[in-house]
């Protein structure tokens, strides 16, 4: 494997240290340390509950030890506003605790909450070049789709603040898609030259591995590529039954009227069978077969009814979640407390390997 | 004056907002605020002091309130080690209160101990484009200086971090150079950006000044352009009498007998003309006049004497406080105290208009 870039064959390194990570997960989860995330810009639809958040507290819950960071900073990346920035945090946490996710084993904290995991940046920017940060296709993305035209300092460093994230609390598994790996791989990469250059070869941080799952991309309804709440094509998790009929029976779908699972000729019938199957339990072929040629009609009302079911539990728990808002932010706070302990043991570490201390 | 780049017409307006800031020192310089500093890579020599330290000292004695940062991050900016950083900046504060910077009235403090402060480069890099970064001036030359073929991600990113320097404190006065007014104007921008921006035209943080002083730029002994401890051609502030004899006996001159202030022909006379002239409070031409056709010999002679006799004061305080280190570094610990407190206070700030408090 190539250490500076992700060249195609170290897609096949990531995918087989994900596979031991799973065996490790499977076996004996202790030791193992979990960074996930999310931007802070409003609740959660199922897409990112089918496609992550399912998926982490099924890790937290096998025992994996589990750190969430709310990235607010990172809503600042693409966008010139910062908006009611309490009030998507106030969401996320509720969608956290509903879905699952513990703070008795998940610790929960805000980017602008911990000043010396932002501190790492500096020496962690002295160990990547420009050319390195220009050639991120994932940063490159995310210009493209922020619409803008020069890339913003934030959003160019961006992988480097990520790097931060895992390397300060010791993560060595981030749950990714594979659109993520080339930050996983820059997170690796300023790691290993951290202890190299600075460290005298001492493994100060341990390079994490991408835990790459076969979590779905839940397709907007729309018919449009991803999921996302700007375009309106969401069944958001806090929404009621009677609102997840009507968005599922608006979907877009097809007139053939036997039900088949072909994501490449029909994504969005796909789509929904891929909701459904998800919620059931079984494999959307065997939704599709049990359908037949009764159309779309009953595939929406039976995705619909499927989902209403599964998220029920969820719903319910947001409900009360809601009712107390204080509580959510006294779970953050708690965490922010418990990242800054960790974050300023780190930063002392890399103080003193870095023979800063007077 | 264009708010993007430093066209040739925002010379003359920092010009002139230095000459408003000269007369305020004179006449009130209550709510003045310094910043300056160095990067810590050893001790100083007559280069720094008659260019720049020397005026600090004025400043500070005039009533200015002074905050000196030991730069220490910035030792990475454009090399791979580190080094024995704590030796450097045990000499860099001998130098400091040698000089006549005072512990009452300046605060020392050093980058790698107030996370707060450099939490303020992630929104700060929000509010710059990778255009802008690219385009400094002043981090080109630095690179190329550098000798290295890729711009790091730290020196490309500099001068954010020098505003988060600047803005934390409050500072509003910056002694520099003409060559440094792009990274005051930058920081002038990250100020307006931020009120404008994510404060609503709140004046959270004030736009600096650059204060542009008379200080002389001394040479190296070996007719280079610039003084440079890395070049060997330098007086350190640290040397004897009898080192500094033979350091200036050492110096090129030319074999013309007549001594003449023509800094345009003769650079290597008028460089000594202009240090005996800053140590006894003369102009060069006096001096040269004096010499009259006793050549480089008698120049040298007489330089070394007035040099020895005006830094003899600051060898015998410098003597004393090389005793004691532990003293050195307890000033930088205080500083460093106060330099959090406030730090905090700001980004608290920062956290409270950008609406991230949870």
């Amino acid at each position: 494997m190539n250490d500076e870039t992700l060249a195609p064959s170290s897609y096949d390194t990531s995918q087989r240290r994900s596979d031991a990570l799973w065996s490790r997960i499977e076996t004996d989860p202790s030791g193992l340390r979990m960074l996930t995330g999310d931007r802070p810009t409003g609740a959660l639809h199922i897409g990112h509950y089918f496609g992550s958040l399912r998926n982490r507290v099924r890790l937290q819950d096998a025992g994996v030890e589990s750190w969430v960071l709310v990235a607010d900073y990172q809503v600042i990346t693409d966008r010139d506003v910062v908006g009611d920035i309490k009030g998507s945090v106030r969401e996320l946490l509720t969608d956290y605790l509903a879905v699952g996710l513990d703070p008795e084993r998940s610790t929960f904290f805000a980017h602008s909450a911990v000043p010396a995991l932002n501190q790492l940046m500096l020496p962690f920017l002295s160990l990547v070049t420009q050319p390195e940060l220009e050639r991120n296709p994932t940063v490159k993305a995310e210009l493209a789709a922020a619409g803008k035209s020069a890339m913003g300092g934030l959003l160019l460093t961006y992988p480097v603040h990520q790097a931060a994230d895992i390397l300060f609390c010791g993560g060595n598994v981030v749950p990714v898609g594979r659109d993520q790996l080339p930050h996983i791989e820059q997170t690796r990469v300023i790691a290993r030259r951290f202890n190299e250059r600075y460290a005298g070869g001492e493994q100060v941080f341990t390079e994490p591995g991408a835990l790459l799952s076969e979590s779905p991309t839940i397709l907007g309804l729309d018919g449009e590529h991803k999921m996302s709440k700007s375009r309106g094509n969401t069944v958001m998790l806090r929404m009621d039954e009677a609102e997840t009929v009507k968005k599922i029976k608006k979907a877009k779908t097809d007139s053939e009227r036997v039900i088949t699972y072909d994501p490449e000729n029909r994504p969005e019938v796909a789509n929904l069978l891929t909701i459904a199957s998800q919620c059931a339990g079984r494999t959307p072929e065997e939704i599709a077969e049990e359908i037949g040629d009764k159309g779309s009609g009953t595939l929406k009302i039976m995705t619909a009814d499927l989902l209403n079911e599964h998220l029920a539990p969820i719903r319910a728990r947001r409900r009360e979640l809601e009712q107390d808002p204080e509580h959510l932010f006294s779970v953050l706070r708690a965490g922010n407390e418990r990242a800054n302990e960790v974050a300023e043991k780190t930063l002392a570490r890399v103080r003193e390997v870095m023979g800063m201390v007077y």
